[in-house]
């Protein structure tokens, strides 16, 4: 049977104290409402509607660039979870099978939750995830007989023996579409706040003669973050997880509490990742690639046995062949490094293409942006570029060529030749001590002077 | 009514295993009797005595630095507290109202805690600080009957009762400069330490007619340093306050644990910081600006929009105008980057102004030195500076001019020209070639002749 | 009497998942096994035997590395610890005196445990050690009656009365050389696995008239590496000790849980560590030296005074006189940096010697390698040298000498002299804008014809 996700992200998040929509913050450099998709993709859904408000154009625009498939409903008022879910039932249209109502500021809900929630689906119409509370505090009680969920009863409502049950509600709900707006339909607002209140389809439901039950999951899964604060206790939880997964993986962390992954980072067995390293977005490392301290990453490719750092940072469209060694200071954009080449020390190599078993000189520059255009390099295989050579792009430098150091290279450099473009140097004897003596004396009579 | 504060700041700290006395070494750098004076700068007070002894003239001079209102006393000889106090008396004159004594080498006290003191003071003589310790070990207790101070006393000379108690001496106390100073002529040093004791004057207070109350405060404010440890564990509390007070204003901080921010830091709302990031004395960042990871700033300003690192430094006087950027391995001194200028790659901007729009090319480098004197250089709107460009200052680029890659700039250009010095690149068929397969034989002779 | 390790280092360590014998992962940047040699070393031993297995050969060269007297026997079959032990006979030979038997995945023994083990072998002729469990789980426990041990006996085979004891057995044995191989033969492997346990040796021990003694430590000491997330959970315990030995030695740590030490660093009295700084091996730093954020050091010496960072990498070789600065994106590596030399931003300084009171400008770099050789730089004392100079060694630049900014120096600079080897720089009016001018409108026009 199909499935499809609602996922809700119309919330301002005031407690966030942003100007940007909430679901828009990070954990592992993707957004929040990234993460409850990721949860929702073990479902398989063949529809995901993204129900926004607050900032609805903004988190449109990013739920497009991570996938085009994701459908946007607005709720233009805030009316409660109720109307919210039913924002999407226009855009879901024709859509036949399971709806799985998810939360774009819950990010930690494990796939294998969902697929039990669906399991349960089997057995009631409606099912409703809820956690055991250590402490269940104000939240919502999910009221169980047996397998049957009787009702959801809020905390003010609740009585003593009902407050004292631990397991709350989580507020994801899973049900058949058209059961799930029908339900949704008949549900009132007649309540303090004038809200329509999701967790009222459970009482609806065993009126309309359809049955509920409860599936369970362990309390971390539902965290939700309203506040700065709550959003980086669960960036340290995200990246607790991801370094323990790295550890599993055979991935040696030196210090794991210091080395910052991307929600999609890899990084493969025997890999060594020194203290104080940290992964953007789009980074996969081969095995046995060395990341040495004070790295930084993004949107790049390390291959095996390639050592980077420490100070280096790649770029998105960095790419590193077998055994190539990025040092310290130095940057890579855009631009491939051949298997073995050396690209030490103080270097900017952008929209390059390096090949095997070069050697790139400290201080060397890829001049590729002329203030319009990009540009880019190409330099061949076993090269030796000299110290702090300009490379104005476009330019080639062929196999095993020479640049000489401190030469700006203008024209490309067939196979095998040496270019060179600098000044003879001139020796002036004694000059030096006479500037200085003079510089000093000058020093003298301005010091006088006050 | 006036306030006078006298911060005691003459111990030696030997179990600081230091040649620094114990006051200077610092918390968010700043030196910790700094923090007790921000505790006491609640109280608006008219007068400040710090009392030095171990490192008396350094510690004179950091205060200087501070507060030039600052008076400071010798305690020559360390005879116990209430000696110290007293060497205050001559410097504090004729001031008449409340005097606050404070402990250099206790950071914490909250300034609302000295209010309720000075609060206090409305109802008794003579007001001291308590806490109420977890484990009072043997700290003094304060012994009270309602809202009367009736006695300190030593653990050693405590009764299993007064042993009982958990409110314990926390050394700070209020009273009127008068009475204060009365009450300590009056203090002995008939004791096993022969040293004259603060705490003696509750009991001569109340032999001379006078009243006692005490106030109590959170255990953590009364935080002391004596060792090392002790001191980074105050730099970790210090830290882990301000950190919550930066996400509490709206700051995005991914990893706080790894960001460290110094007692005058000010960072703005939906500004983000990456892990890393250390904020030297004097930063000022603005809403929306964005400090990558391993940035470390000190004395500089970023306004809004503006995006610092990854590797960035700003040293004092950096100033980044709206949306600037300062990228990888760059360092800016005392210069001001115009709106939307880009100082990305490998360079050092010192003594200068770069205009509106500029950008400045990869490994470019103010030479602001000449050994003896710094000097300025000066950078229009809208120009083009070309990777590797030297401008010796004191050097002027107009608007819109531009420096080819590699040139060594000495005099200055001008507006909408282009700038060139730089030598004719030639290339040298097979000469790299040809110089590899010597150097290559020449090692082989080598490796054989050993 | 005269003592000998045997440091069992055969385990291949499966759990770890690596294709590195589990022995060379390292903490401190130490290989395992040698802090267990460390331990050992309080013995004083005049031998060592390293019994390897999986790896043998590699943990071979890095023992030779480590002390080229360690002696390595094989264990070809993987068939129990008393076999393993078995292993060392031979290589002993002659050897008369007592064997301690370690291990190379336990890398916390204190000397004083071993120092304690050597004196109760006074007693008794087989001493093993014990640790009182806090959670004894499956551990093997050491049945004791007074100081006799009187058996070990294996969870699985334990009474209730035996699983309530809480002393747990190490594995670590102290015996006579001749004793302890003696039992050993009789060891048998009449068990489930099939394998011969060191253990065992106890049981013989009393049936042949020998007696046997425990020692107990803390459990700490005790801990062992058997999977990725242990040996990083050791590699914290390890930080954590060094970060209190600094901080006891008077070393300001400002985070300290940001600073990460090897087994050999050396930081003195007074020297300040700013966070965010990693020491690799081999690094001694001298009283009120400078260590600022973001810095890398290896296998360098920096003395008394001295300025590091930030964003400085030092790698072996590097060392700093009195008050030298090595400031920010610099990388020194195999130099002499003179007293109060300053070497402060963007510079390669490798294969070279700097004279006192030079100041070596942004943007320097020596040009050690030619791509076969590696050649030496010498600058004197009170030189300057300008930004982006190129020293091509081998090179020496004299006394009180001075470089131009931007010039590659490739012949020597006498003492005094000035040397240039710069284009001249020509101004072409207007022609700034003409060119960007023809590039927008080439841009144009290609936006157009898409």
């Amino acid at each position: 049977m199909a499935n499809a996700l609602i996922l809700l992200a119309a919330g301002q998040g005031t407690r966030m104290n942003s100007d940007l929509p909430k679901v828009l913050h990070q954990i592992g450099n993707a957004p929040l409402f990234a993460h409850a998709l990721a949860s929702g993709a073990a479902l398989d859904p063949v529809r995901t509607v993204l129900v926004v408000g607050h900032g609805g154009d903004r988190v449109a625009a990013e739920a497009a660039k991570i996938d085009e498939g994701i459908v946007v409903a607005r709720q233009e008022e805030q009316l409660g979870t109720a109307h919210a879910v039913l924002q999407a039932r226009e855009t879901l249209g024709d859509f036949e099978g399971d709806v799985f109502v998810l939360y774009g500021d819950t990010p930690f809900i494990s796939g294998e939750t969902v697929l039990r929630m669906a399991e349960a689906r089997r057995t009631a119409d409606v099912v409703v995830l809820g956690f055991d509370a250590a402490d269940p505090a104000r939240y919502g009680r999910l009221v169980t007989e047996g397998d049957r969920l009787t009702r959801i009863v809020e905390y003010k409502d609740a009585s003593p023996a009902e407050r004292a049950i631990t397991l709350c509600n989580s507020g994801l709900v899973a049900a058949d579409a058209g059961v799930l707006f029908d339900l949704l339909e008949q549900v009132g607002n007649d309540n303090a706040a004038g809200e329509y209140y999701l967790p009222d389809i459970v009482d609806i439901a065993w009126k309309t003669g359809r049955s509920a039950t409860a599936v369970s999951c362990d309390e971390a899964e539902t965290l939700g973050v309203n506040t700065r604060a709550e959003l980086a206790r669960a960036e340290a939880i995200f990246q607790t997880a991801k370094r323990a997964e790295a550890l599993e993986t055979g991935v040696t962390l030196t210090a794991p509490e210091t080395v910052f992954f991307s929600l999609d980072t890899y990084v493969g067995r025997d890999a060594v990742v020194e203290p104080h390293v940290v992964f953007g977005p789009g980074v996969t490392v081969e095995s046995e690639a060395h990341i040495r301290a004070f790295s930084h990453l993004e949107g790049c490719h390390v291959s095996m046995g390639a050592t980077v750092g420490p100070f280096a940072r790649l770029r998105p469209g960095a790419e590193l062949a077998n055994n190539a060694h990025v040092g310290n200071f130095v940057e890579v954009k855009n631009a491939q490094i051949g298997e073995g080449t050396k690209v030490n020390h103080l270097t900017y190599i952008g929209d390059a293409e390096i090949g095997d078993g070069t050697n790139v000189g400290a201080g060397t520059i890829t001049c590729n942006y002329d203030g319009v255009f990009k540009h880019r390099t190409v330099v061949g295989r076993n090269a030796f570029i000299g110290s702090n050579t300009m490379l104005v792009a476009p330019v080639t430098v062929g196999d095993e060529a020479m640049t000489a150091s401190g030469s700006v290279i203008t024209s490309d450099v067939e196979a095998g030749a040496l270019a060179i473009g600098r000044a003879r140097q001139v020796n002036k004897p004694m000059l030096a001590v006479r500037m200085f003596e003079k510089l000093k004396s000058l020093k003298a009579k301005k010091q006088k002077g006050q």
